[in-house]
């Protein structure tokens, strides 16, 4: 067979997608498994999305190629979105871009931005496409360490005492999944005084802001941000729709035309009516977030309860969709999350997959019934593991 | 600002994109432009296809992430589809791999089987994209000219001639775009021997094999292709749902693999709705292709006429969704096609926009009403450009 691009041997298959089939194994085999791991909302889009797609998807012409810009519509709905929410204005015809989904845009940016052999900054712990789309251009990945103790905010001091002089990017990404702390508008100011002395474009993937915080906030809003920050964003926790591929990225004019010259040569524009979808989504009411952060809030109260039965401890002033538990000291996070698979088929996610910081963490979803939660909790009353 | 990457240094913005903004605005200006260059087709999909998007979009769990492979029942409709139309008979679990359309694959196929520095055999005339995703992976397009006198199949034997020793994959398109040309099981199997003897893995992207054609061909049905050719297929031009993003790249079970590991840190599966629309699709029984191609043979012959009047030369025995026009003598084809949009109102694509050996042709598409086709012929009859 012809060999694989050199490009494949570092990125390895993904820890979820190996687990998730010892998983269905093991529910085949009869285990009563109750999946914390995953954040994918279980819970529906605003109505006015489905109808939108419905309504769209009946008219002529909603089956042909779509503009890779997306249709005007779009980008006005996502550009008043920003400006209701973040108090931020863009202007929707180059300062905002529709992605399928925020995830392929790590890939254009990186392809856009970043030269083989050049370096990328990539927090530890955090999301691991960051280090594998980076391994995949060819890339440096070079981690850079979070801890509780300052914030989960890397410590910019012992970053600048290392040789940056091949870092062309940084990824950033809060409020931050796993740990689901936020960054005040001095860190991001701080962070972006930091990207302009070295000359790093800075990129915030921005999709919990609306996750159980009374504030969301945008790095763009940040005096200064402009042409050395971008962000991502995207539908599918802020709206439930995961599945259905929406996202965006925003800033300068001229970093959003390069990520577009990467893009217009990979795919095509999205389906019609996912983007007449995505403007009732954008459009809700703020009575939206409210009703689904309440949801949130009581799950992530039980989800406590499940943490203090497994001994971990957690900051409770966090948001975002997960809860980030210490372990027990002296318990690492991979045999205690199959301790707990294998004796109260409960799967959550070890820490350690998202990075050697996450190693004495684990990581429960809030996506998950609060029946579902009471059996955790049930099941964890017999014994400590 | 940060500065782009070196690889978008050679990857120019798409000719269409550009193009067609001019003609938006020749539009404002009242001009009546009938645009007869794109092949989006205008026509809707089975109506199975949306009924069946709309059933899924309104189940529970429809909203959430999907897996990267999409769902056993889309695979398995891939599967069978490819053993009723092609007679080949593929493993769904791992010879299939749904992809939003057959353009993302491109991206997909080079970043797994292409290194920075090598190079990749590309058809001249041909899709543009074959070069401009070679560009951003960092390896070299070493384009293959195609002649009518050899019936649009590349010329092995001059091949053979060059230094092939970098060559890691070649970019086959049949039935081809733009000429409509197909290849016969013969010139599949010498495809193949060629790209045995040099370790080439062989692309054959196939979205054109049942617009106008009697027979669909499949290059993975020809003996010897397993291990040494893949294809991709889509459901865009079949099933006139160019907007929705669905494809598929079948073959060699390890080389599936390879391309999942990319796909897999690039996007996410897609929309469930999509997915049971397209198996909606590929479900379709005989008669929707006949129905289908009944209507392209009659705007066919509509072109045919338009190509007459313009004193265009044509083969009549060419499948696929354009007409390729030979220009009279000493023509040109971007002047040509410009003194058409200019004094005529009538948008052609120029040939020249598929490589070199396109400059002496134009490219009419069949996705047009045949009302417009008889208006664009009645304007030609007042003189010819």
């Amino acid at each position: 067979m012809i060999p694989k691009a050199d490009r494949l041997h570092n990125v390895t298959e993904y820890y979820f997608s190996k687990k998730l089939r010892e998983v269905a194994a093991l529910r085949k085999q009869g285990k009563p498994i109750i999946n914390m791991a995953i954040g994918s909302p279980d819970l529906p889009p605003p109505a006015a999305v489905v109808e939108a797609l419905e309504h769209t998807a009946r008219q002529k012409g909603a089956h042909q190629y779509q503009s890779y810009q997306g249709i005007p519509p779009l980008r006005s709905a996502m550009a008043a979105f920003y400006h209701q929410h973040y108090g931020l204005k863009l202007c929707p015809d180059s300062e905002v871009l529709p992605l399928m989904g925020s995830k392929e845009g790590i890939m254009h940016i990186s392809m856009a931005f970043v030269n083989p052999g050049d370096s990328v900054l990539i927090p530890n712990p955090g999301y691991p496409t960051y280090a594998s789309v980076t391994e995949l251009v060819g890339a440096k990945a070079l981690c850079y360490e979070l801890r509780a103790s300052n914030n989960w905010l890397p410590d910019l001091e012992a970053l600048e005492k290392q040789d940056l002089s091949k870092v062309r990017l940084m990824w950033l990404n809060y409020p931050h999944m796993p740990t689901g702390a936020a960054a005040s508008e001095e860190d991001f100011k701080a962070l972006i005084n930091f990207a302009r002395r070295h000359k790093i474009l800075l990129v915030n993937d921005n999709p919990y802001s609306f996750v159980l915080q009374d504030h969301p906030e945008s790095i763009l809003s940040v005096p200064g941000a402009d042409g050395v920050a971008i962000e991502l964003n995207s539908l599918s926790k802020t709206f439930n729709m995961a599945g259905w591929r929406v996202g965006m990225v925003a800033g300068n004019a001229q970093i959003i035309q390069a990520i577009l010259q990467v893009k217009s040569n990979m795919d095509s524009g999205m389906f019609l009516g996912i983007q007449h979808g995505a403007i009732a989504a954008l459009e809700s009411p703020k009575s939206w977030f409210k009703e689904l952060n309440a949801t949130y809030a009581r799950r992530r109260a039980l989800v406590w309860k499940i943490m203090d039965r497994l001994q971990c401890t957690y900051a409770k002033n966090r948001g975002g969709l997960f809860v980030w538990g210490r372990l027990p000291e002296g318990k690492k996070a991979i045999p205690f999350s199959d301790a707990l698979l294998y004796e109260k088929s409960v799967f959550i996610t070890p820490g350690s997959i998202f990075g050697t910081m996450g190693e004495s963490y684990i990581r429960a979803s809030l996506c998950i019934s609060e029946a579902d939660l009471s059996e955790v909790e049930n099941r964890l009353q017999t014994r400590n593991i």
